[in-house]
Formats: structure tokens, sequence, C-alpha cells
């Protein structure tokens, strides 16, 4: 099945489309469209919907999209969906990757609870009567300083007590098998394989 | 697993509890809980996913929930989330379901388009992180005419051009076989069996 990805992330594309295979995974500008969405949802599951419909509305084919963040516990669930728009409000002017973990670390001080999990919202989208959402998690806590070099976001403050490492110092082999991202696209797989 | 299913509705818990079995299909008032939700969502998802989040504060337990309806295309997926209520706008009253039959059949008047389909989103609600969604359809045609007296709901008006029967006219055994919430459940199942 060719399945157009409601994002404009090309290394999305091509992770997905190795967990995919043989599907084919495309986005939209592959297919000449342009793609925008608004994210107004409250939860993870809301925004990836929204993406994903806004897109279906576009090409009437189905669709898949995500939407990920990551909740710290005694932070009341933030950065949450807000994760890449970390920081904004708080300081003004928009931050980037380095400066958003450092906000974290700063936010969490000596804090004893530092449970978190990093959460992936992926929904299947059909057509609008027909709609998969899995929402997978990966949990660990916030760390007290930055450690590795692989990965993205967040991961160099998230540790995995299973591992003994931060998110960042694992294999993005080893990330994959554990990830919230890559349970999610497992089950969106096993969905396809289905369907 | 227990699950527990944000319902009141008996039928329903025996029905998923032969789907869902060796899981343990419990329902509010079984753990001596009062459960009722407000349906303000705009979505069948919405919907059961706020049905799931009221019990899941209840309980902190993997919940279960459902919501469904009938979707018409002639009428702009009316019934839709509305299907139980509706015809209450309409006449002022609350109607039965031959009243409710009865309505849809006479604004479906001697339309040539008569396209329908039955929608379940059944969500199974582990813990606010992690919840999965399926929302599955069973397609077929508003009749011109009640037939049959199995099932239930919009059944008797429901013809499904493969069998050359309405809805109401098959067995138990062969509506769970191909009904939205056969399938929606047979997936839940499935991931089940995988967490």
């Amino acid at each position: 099945m060719q399945i157009i990805l409601a994002s404009n992330n090309q290394h999305k594309k091509e992770e997905l489309g190795k967990i995919l295979y043989p599907h084919t995974i495309l986005l939209p500008q592959d297919m000449g469209i342009s793609f925008s969405c608004e994210e107004t949802g409250k939860t993870y599951i809301e925004n990836a919907i929204q993406k994903a419909q806004t897109l279906y509305k576009q090409i009437e084919k189905p669709v898949l999209s995500d939407d990920s963040g990551l909740s710290v516990e005694a932070l009341d669930g933030r950065p949450g969906i807000h994760s890449a728009r970390f920081g904004e409000q708080e300081t003004g002017k928009k931050l980037n990757q380095k400066e958003k973990n450092r906000l974290l670390l700063e936010l969490m001080g000596d804090k004893k609870e530092r449970k978190a999990a990093f959460v992936c919202c992926m929904v299947l989208f059909i057509n609008p009567l027909r709609i998969y959402a899995v929402q997978e998690t990966l949990e660990g806590y916030i760390a007290t300083e930055e450690r590795g070099t692989n990965g993205f976001g967040y991961d160099p403050i998230f540790y995995l007590p299973q591992y003994d490492k931060h998110l960042a110092e694992l294999s993005p082999e080893e990330k994959n098998k554990i990830s919230h991202r890559g349970k999610a696209a497992k089950r969106i797989s096993k969905l396809l394989e289905d369907i």
C-alpha cells in the first residue's frame, strides 16, 4: 500500500519506510503537495488526528501521521505536546535543542521525583470512518546532566535505568527496539499486515 | 488482564467478554463504582476516549470503552455520533428505536444515494500515556423498509448487498464476523495478546 506521511520530515520518512516495508511511505512533497497543519489539540492523539485529517482532505488516500513529546511527572506532564516549542513562552524566544535541555534540567533542579516518559502517538487514517491510533511510551528518568551524542531532541537528558545509560548513548538500532516511536511504528506495521 | 468497560451495559460486557477471553471484562458496577460520562466530543474517538478517561480517573486501572453510530452519506454523516439520541432535536421528544428507524427512512425518502456505514471506535486505555484506538466500519445501504428481528438499533433498515439481506436478518454469529463492533473488538483482542 502507498501511504502518505503527514509530515515534511525526510528523516521520519526514511525511518518509517524501513519499519513499514514493503509498504511505500511518501511525503506530501513527493506528490507535489504542500502540507502544513496547525496543532491546536490538547492531546497527542488530537494533534496526530488533526494532521492526518488535514492531509486526507487534500489527497483522499490513506495517511499516516504522528505526534510525540516528553512528559515529565514532576512538571505535571510538561513539556508534553509542546515539547517542540518548549521554552518559547518562558523565555519569549525560540530555543534550540541544547537550550531546551538546559531549561528542563533547570526546572527539575534537584527534585527527587524525576520520572518521565517519551510518548508517540501514530495514526493510520484509512478514511474518515476507518482510523487507527496507537500511543506508546518509553519510560525513564530526567537525568541531572546531558550525556551521549546519538538520537536527537531530549535524548541526552533521558536516563534509562535498565541500561544505566542516557538515551543518546544508545545506538539507533538499540533505540528503535525500545523507543516510543519504534513501538508505535511496529504496531502500525502489524495493522497494515492485517488490512 | 482485568479490564473495566466504561459502560453500564451488561449486554456489551458479555459480548466483549467472549471475544476478549481469557481477559476478564468487568463493568464499573461489578466493582461497586457508579459510572456516568457526558459525551461532548465531536467524533467517535473523542467520545470513546472521554469515557475511558473519566473511568480511568476513578479506578486507575486499564479501561476499555467504545462509541458507535450510523453514518449516512446522503445526510452528511448523520445521525453519526448522535445515533442514540437521533430525532430528539427534530421532534422535541425521546424516540424509541422503531421511531428512529422510521424517521431515518422518512429523511431518506426516495433518494438514490443510500450509502451508509456503521462505525465503532473502541479504545483500550492502559494509562493516560498509553492508549490504543481502533475505528472500524460495516458498509452497506439504507433500505427502504424495515426487515428482520435480530440485532438491535438500526439493523432492520441496513441493507447488505453481499448477503442480499438486512443486517437484522443475520444470525448473531454472522453479524459478529462482519460487524464494525466485532472487527474493532478483534483488533483490541490482538493488541491484548501482544501487550
